[in-house]
């Protein structure tokens, strides 16, 4: 079995850390976001074996081929027949007594699974739900993953700017939603990183909500929320569009939203929480006078998936740290009128945010 | 609280009638395609609390409004507040003692945190696991179910032909995968009911091959596998093109797999068990020296899932019954070689399969 040459050896060296400090044998990876983390290995089916000494990747025969070209360092177990057959066996191998798993992703009807192999074939191995430990991991990033991600965000800045460019009355948020979605894939995104979201006019006053038949107006505020996925990284981006002249009202809403994204992007430093970033922003909304109207996080870190720790919202408690990229994206909105909501991708290096998002911004 | 008017009543009162059987005073109903189906909310967050008299949908601010509007005959409660708040409060209302749970859906930290809640208020209700019950009602499909995958089958009918005339040697597996998934899109589909598979030449030879760079090429089989959603119901085609001429040997496999294809919706019936389904086309391959090569089961349910209830492989054991949609897809998988698969979808009426799928075969 391999025990060094693992293709992100770092972030297995984390996670045996974590095995130790929680005085377990191992640990079974079943979410596969963190199954791909930390392997390598983007097939859809597989279970991860992590101890101290051993790491193991079971898969069935569809995925073998693969996994040994993908999981570098990783042993890749076959797996053929029944659970209680291949499961116990694999535990007996690894000698694993106590095996931490994910309890954030495996249901109840699999830990169930897992546990009558053992009972069936009368072998005693602690099952222990952990919650959180890769999570905690990925939060910071390391180079290679920024550069996937710079990738992901520059293919939707530019199929943004090019859709943006086309918008036009008439147009309705579902085929400007579809411009954009082609816009990323002829550039070489997977797929969208989320559902986009396009709001015009008063539809922009539900953060969320759902992308319909509603025609582009002249005068209102477009709010476009969308991102794309680049080998596996997910890009988050948010501008608010004016088609034809904006409204004084508009144009004043519209600034002091900029404005508290412009002081939050220059005032976070490491160290500080994601609540104390998220306060920096939201002071200067809430003193303008729309503290009931910005009803979400100032942000959310993002990589593999897009919603990802940490959080940066009034309840974040995490210290921010170099190395992770975060959205900075505050927001009013205004039942009935509509809203406005500006994102960026941020990633703290040397202490200070770095904007990795460069898609141009409405001025008034 | 509503106790009619809903929008699929046949789908709540078969629930309630297995609440029933069960002894239990009602079910947590977590898994978003459930959610769905009993209570036409398409929205991406809620539960629902179903028991003998009550239907109460409980999903947080982003959706209440949606949620009024799309699950007729549901009482919406507003999620507020902590979940050690909220929940005991509503299973007092509801005068629940014994709560069944989604056990394939729930997670394991997911169970956990509503078993905090009732311990925190000192509350004793038994939460008990249930696996399959709403996947056994969703297996057959009312008229309107049927009218919905009839569309989304037109769909991806139609944007196979479209894409498959366009078929060029030199094209990317995935170019031709993009050009479908844009032909489905373009004709109203919401998106790709699963990742389109096209494998050229040798790729064809695993059925379930990644579909890559890999340029097509005449004279060998390319599979091509695709699905569009509609409504949210999912269709699902497979065909075996080639282009150019067919040398013998390709053709003589290809009809093969044909003949299969066409005896088993030919001799399908309502009562067989889906094993004995499968073993008709699995005979005719068998016979023509291919056992070993048709490593997988000859179709599967379909609906608001790609894959769900029946079982139309060797181990099926549940009948088939009137109203039931269901793949039919044998196919020859020759590693170095290639594969041939032909899948339509069928569903049972008056005892025998209706074939729904209409896009053209290759004839030899």
């Amino acid at each position: 079995m391999s025990k060094s040459g693992f293709r992100h050896p770092n972030r297995v060296a984390a996670l045996r850390s974590l095995i130790q400090e929680q005085e377990i044998d191992g640990m079974l990876i079943s979410d596969p976001h963190n199954r791909r983390y930390l392997s390598g290995f983007i097939g859809t089916a597989g279970y991860l074996f992590i101890t101290e000494a051993e790491a193991v990747l079971a898969t069935d025969f569809r995925y073998t081929e693969q996994a040994a070209d993908q999981a570098t360092g990783f042993q890749v177990s076959k797996i053929q027949g029944r659970l209680s057959e291949w499961f116990p066996t694999l535990l007996g191998d690894l000698d694993i007594k106590s095996l931490g798993f994910e309890s954030d992703n495996l249901t109840v009807s699999g830990l169930k699974t897992f546990e009558d192999a053992l009972a069936e074939r009368e072998i005693e191995v602690a099952l222990e739900p952990k919650s959180g430990d890769t999570a905690k991991i990925r939060a910071i990033k390391d180079q290679g993953e920024i550069q996937l991600l710079q990738k992901a965000i520059d293919i939707g800045d530019a199929a943004f700017e090019e859709t943006a460019a086309n918008l036009t009355p008439g147009m309705t948020e579902k085929e400007a939603a579809w411009e954009f979605e082609k816009a990323i894939r002829e550039r070489g995104a997977e797929c969208l990183s989320f559902d986009t979201i396009v709001a015009n006019g008063p539809n922009a006053a539900r953060p969320h909500h759902q992308t319909g038949d509603t025609k582009l107006q002249e005068g209102q505020t477009i709010v476009f929320d969308c991102g794309a996925t680049y080998q596996g990284y997910c890009s988050d981006l948010t501008r608010t569009v004016i088609l034809g002249e904006a409204d004084k009202e508009v144009a004043r809403i519209y600034n002091i939203v900029l404005e508290a994204q412009e002081v939050a992007i220059e005032n976070v430093t490491s160290g500080i929480t994601g609540g104390e970033a998220d306060a920096i922003a939201r002071k200067i909304i809430d003193e303008a006078g729309y503290a009931d109207n910005f009803g979400h996080s100032l942000g959310h870190g993002l990589g593999l998936q897009v919603h990802e720790e940490p959080n940066v919202g009034p309840r974040g408690t995490t210290p921010l740290e170099d190395g992770m990229p975060f959205t900075i994206e505050p927001g009013i909105y205004l039942p009935g009128w509509g809203g406005v909501r500006i994102e960026d991708v941020v990633v703290l290096e040397n202490g200070r945010a770095r904007v990795l998002s460069h898609a141009a911004k409405m001025r008034f």
